[in-house]
């Protein structure tokens, strides 16, 4: 018998099927890898073909902004989604709302290696990633015309295009709440009206009382698959802390930030060989980063799926794989 | 300068871009239609193959269920997503909700011929499509235990894998309200509560003053781009009267409506050739079918995409046709 949940972040019900134990190699990438031969424009060597740097992290020696050298480096996007130019200009139309886009779309480059992937990085060098996250986000808050910053890597509702073949993040900065951010703080809020207490910090309590979807468990930093799992695989990063903003992070914080996200890339790697894995991170809107009722976490799909498994059923996702048996997995059953 | 747009009907904000206009040889399907060679177990003269039929039009004739002679016919899905027997149960769980998956699947499909694709049909086998989803619904409704029907063809957000070659659509009944119809229910009342007047009404009125968004304009049935639509060439058809469940949909609107999808497929054809096209009836759950703030519409999403061009923006819906230009491609330059 399949099971409806409902995930108490979003609100939405996930249809999850139970008849079928899947194993492994029952999975197939949803889009191939993206490789293409380098050098690209984001590769070392190469810093005259993007847009001035906005950060970089350089291991000592001395700091020559857009030569090489670098670890980490975050670039304006050459075909940005919004545009930094302009005031913010908000109006309405009849029954209908608009603004011009303005907004930040930033590259973080996660490595100078062309051939390097996400997956490939040591946790040490994730570690700079996610840190060039919050310095770039504490930096963009300044700018009273954006209202949130969401980092992701695309790839979970849609396929990702053929792209560079080197490994990078992207930065959104917007002058309004993304949808799907938007869903979660109503959801989060009302939650805390009636129970005067953080959803999040009540799901890391039931889900380490319960043990069964826990994926990773550092000192800081908590993995686990959803509750209500929208896709197989799907995994939740949240620090121990209350903290909605993830401009808030602490340097142990980000360590073990880093070192989790490192074992949920491995762990995917073991299970189904190179996959891109899409991640979203969820933070606070800057006006709410100290709110009691939200909790920053990051969100990681691995792009993986069923072949012949419808997984959309009209806007009502279905989940082939039950949360329990994805933790199983994602951890090693042994673990 | 990119657009932000806000869809009052989903609350949802879209990115809008402008700076390039498209031409629809611009265009690929994201999917390539599915063409297995036949006959299948959907075709006529395969009727034992499938579960016993639950409503079949056969023209003229005698009447012998689960025999050929049939122009559509619906049939329990064996694979059925949710399933029929047992008892709805309801529980908690610490913080979370379930139930179990009582529900109905089913196949509608839409013709005897397995070569056939929705787009082939003629308006007049299409009536007795949509004709079949609402002797469905008025089936359906009776179980007290279902609350909702959605009636669909997959393929907006996922591939669609591989299918059977044959033509048809899908119906679930479930238990709860789907996400995506909840989030419209929750916006359309708020808008109800304020304004007093139906929200798809409002809309219909400011898109017939403006016309530049309509595609089709029949007696009972328009079709207009949304806008703030999500993918290129999305096109929702809806009724001219207000009502909220399309189980009270009138002979004359479901001559109409069949006339609008089948003026929306053809012109999708001749822009991309032949391509698949999703599309979901939101329909107001039923007890709520006469709801003053809701409206039933089609939401149709022909499965194309500009290669190369990143769709999701970390949730925000990014959309590279400006709405105006979509219907202008969609009714033809000339008219």
């Amino acid at each position: 018998m399949p099971e409806l949940r409902k995930d108490p972040v979003t609100g939405e019900w996930v249809i999850i099927r139970t008849e079928r134990p899947y194993r492994p190699e029952d999975f197939r990438p949803l889009v191939p890898p993206t490789r293409s031969p380098g050098p690209c424009v984001l590769c070392e060597g190469h810093e005259g073909e993007t847009p001035p740097e906005l950060l970089a992290y350089r291991d000592g020696g001395e700091d020559r902004p857009n030569g090489p050298g670098w670890l980490v480096r975050v670039v304006p996007s050459k075909f940005p989604t919004l545009r930094v130019e302009g005031d913010l200009e908000r109006r309405g139309h009849g029954v209908y709302d608009l603004m011009n886009g303005v907004g930040a779309h930033e590259l973080v480059i996660e490595s100078p290696c062309h051939d390097d992937t996400t997956a490939s990085l040591s946790a040490a060098a994730l570690e700079s990633v996610v840190h060039a996250f919050q310095e770039r986000m504490l930096d963009l808050r300044r700018d009273d015309r954006f209202r949130s910053v969401i980092v992701f890597k695309p790839g979970r509702h849609v396929r990702v295009p053929a792209g560079l073949g080197h490994p990078y993040s992207q930065l959104l900065a917007t002058p309004t709440t993304p949808p799907d951010l938007s869903q979660e703080l109503r959801h989060a809020r009302s939650y805390f009206e009636y129970r005067e207490r953080c959803l999040f910090c009540d799901i890391l309590q039931q889900e380490a009382d319960e043990g069964r979807r826990l994926v990773v468990d550092t000192e800081h930093v908590v993995g686990l698959v959803p509750f209500a799992a929208r896709t197989p695989f799907e995994t939740w990063l949240l620090p121990r802390r209350h903290v909605a903003g993830y401009e808030h992070v602490s340097a142990p914080e980000r360590r073990d930030f880093a070192r989790a996200m490192k074992a949920v890339l491995d762990r995917v790697q073991a299970l189904f060989g190179d996959v891109a894995v899409a991640f979203v991170l969820h933070s606070a809107p800057f006006g709410d980063a100290d709110a009691p009722y939200f909790h920053w976490h990051l969100e990681m799909t691995p792009s993986v799926a069923v072949p012949g498994f419808f997984a959309d059923g009209a806007g009502f996702p279905v989940n082939p794989v039950p949360p329990e048996d994805a933790a199983d997995l994602l951890r090693g059953r042994d673990g």
